[in-house]
């Protein structure tokens, strides 16, 4: 089957590999669609991050580069290992792509998300959704019901936004600022404007600051370089500030904004990946009481964003900005991405 | 009556100044003792910083320099204003020293102490707790009962370590980690021994280790100039790492340490006042899901923070290092806590 793998900075190649073997307690899965998500980018720039270096095999998938990578895909069942009889091939599905231990203290106190040697399948080993099949364990396979293939690539950085949103506490009627408007910054106020609340977005990118607005994730969009974020924001909230701000560009002069903007006893939850330290105003910590929280992924968020797209709370069509086959991946999907970044929100693909 | 007033940097005097007259809703108090304060001994060599400088009165007070000092206090009732009647001559208590406006969004919503003009008696005017005497709206005045006067100035801190345990969310069973055994980080560690948990201290100086461990505060005092204090945390946690921890030091290699010593999903409250930015590891922040909280002074503390000491579940009288009269302040107080700070926990003044 063709795959597309890492096999070194800039050197993803679409190869021909063995297909899976179906295992006992595991799921085959013909991939439909698969997302390119940021982290994808950042391994074929910079890479091997988050994928096991050559040498270095992950300590649960025991694999190492080559791998396959893809980790935002939906699927349709073709087949089920031994014992797994809660699924029926031709089921639509997608993955919740995880490799965990189960023996650490955060697997045993139910935080599996935060296990000590958490690994994604599509980039730790596993295969991934940029192939053609997949075999994944049955614990990591949520059936979608008629939601569009496509359209379910997108539940993966969807439970990004919606973990986020449990994180902060935040809930119906509170008012929610987020910093940026890339992929994760838009699905987050997809969630959150499905959950009740107000969402103000902050924003530089034309294009950016347009799907915010035509989609209807966003009630206010401020762009910071023309205007006060902070002081906007008390506007829109009678002087209060926001209840909660999400931090989703990893720029620091943005989570500064966020601080300001923040009410006092409110929340920040940083979802952004930053590859250096951030400069924080303890003062301003201290002084408003900010708690200042992470997320990583997701931990059965799954279930519950599913639901929020089969409801129609969430509409996942206006986020797909080009649909791709695997042989373009290179040139029409990442390219696209580092190039012209800000004219896609999630490019599928279809292997 | 006498009075330590703040004049200018360098410049606190004892001076015969006019007794505060009792007001309507207002209670007069007799002060007994009065405790020094990291926060009066920034204001004596770089203030005023709370204090609101001449030409700035402050919003709530309308006062500026010079202010007569010391919010650590405790006294007897010797008068009650018009239209108090629940406290009782000859009654002894504290003073939960703030101003607040009751109007702006914090107060409204439970939170006056993040008043956006917020002011603390012996701080922003008022009086304060190093005179004789002082008149205190009925709101803030605590009755103790039959705690030790000297003992009882010790409870305005004691409260800023009740919040921080109740900002920190933890509860008994827990393993809590001090970074620092200062007066805040030893009073705050004996609230937590109070509420069940196990504590573990971070502290380089001799005799706090010694004060941390002979008062039986701290479960474990770790030095981290002679200890990896991560590693020493995780085996006392059977490899979990510490479920909450505590910055009392305002040094940022503190707080790093702490970010390494903390569980995943676990919480960090910074209780220290920062003069700078910190310098934060978002990477550790999102894998980990750590929550940084900040938290200020109490709010509705008191009453919980005083039945601690009254129960027995709290000792104070260790905490005092030394008594002294008003004109001993600057020459064995003062000079004592910045020149021999690590020999003094608590000095207390008696007006
Ligand atoms: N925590 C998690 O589990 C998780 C999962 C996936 C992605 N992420 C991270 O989330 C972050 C966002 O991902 P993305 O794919 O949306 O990234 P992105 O780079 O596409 O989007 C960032 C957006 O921020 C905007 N921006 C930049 N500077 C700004 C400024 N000063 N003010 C306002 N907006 C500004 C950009 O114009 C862009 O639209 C990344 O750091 C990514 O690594 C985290
Ligand atoms: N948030 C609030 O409401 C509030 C209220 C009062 C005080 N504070 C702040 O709390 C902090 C602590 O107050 P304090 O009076 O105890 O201060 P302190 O300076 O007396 O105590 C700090 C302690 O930290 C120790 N320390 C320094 N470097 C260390 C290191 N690398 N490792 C381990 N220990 C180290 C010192 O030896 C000292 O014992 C101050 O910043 C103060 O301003 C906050």
């Amino acid at each position: 089957m063709k795959a597309a793998r890492f096999h070194g900075p800039q050197d993803i190649r679409i190869e021909d590999i063995a297909e899976p073997e179906l295992r006992a307690g595991a799921v085959a899965i013909d991939v439909a669609w698969c997302g390119i998500c940021g982290t994808d980018l950042h391994e074929f720039l910079e890479g091997p991050i988050f994928i096991p270096a050559a040498g270095h095999p992950h300590p649960l998938s025991h694999e190492e580069e080559p791998v396959t990578l893809g980790h935002e895909f939906s699927g349709t069942v073709t087949a089920l290992g031994e014992g797994v009889d809660d699924l029926t091939v031709g089921e639509n599905v997608v993955v919740e792509p995880y490799f965990v231990c189960n023996e650490c203290a955060p697997c045993l106190a139910g935080n599996y998300h935060l296990c000590v040697k958490m690994g994604f399948i599509g980039l730790a080993g596993g295969g991934g959704g940029l192939s053609e099949k997949v075999v994944v364990d049955r614990r990591w396979v949520h059936p979608i019901g008629d939601i569009p293939l496509d359209e379910a690539a997108l539940i993966e950085p969807l439970s990004v936004g919606h973990h986020a949103f449990v994180r902060s506490g935040a809930g119906a009627g509170d008012v929610a600022l987020i910093g940026g408007a890339g992929p994760i910054g838009l699905l987050l106020a997809a969630v959150l404007k499905a959950e009740g609340l107000t969402v103000i977005m902050s924003e530089l990118s034309a294009a950016r600051k347009e799907k915010a607005l035509s989609t209807g994730v966003a009630d206010h969009v401020i762009d910071p370089s023309t205007e006060n974020l902070a002081e906007r924001v008390r506007e829109l909230t009678g002087g209060v500030g926001a209840d909660v701000c999400f931090e989703c560009t990893s720029v620091n002069v943005v989570l500064d904004q966020l601080f300001d903007a923040v009410k006092p006893a409110g929340v920040i939850v940083n979802v952004s990946i930053w590859s250096k330290p951030a400069v924080i105003d303890m003062q301003k910590l201290v002084l408003k009481e900010i708690d200042l929280r992470g997320t990583i992924a997701y931990v059965r968020d799954h279930a519950a964003t599913i639901k929020l797209v089969q409801d129609g709370k969430v509409t996942l069509a206006p986020f797909i900005t080009s649909r791709i086959g695997l042989d373009d991946l290179i040139d029409s999907g990442f390219d696209t991405l580092i190039n012209h970044n800000e004219t896609a929100v999630k490019i599928v693909v279809h292997p």
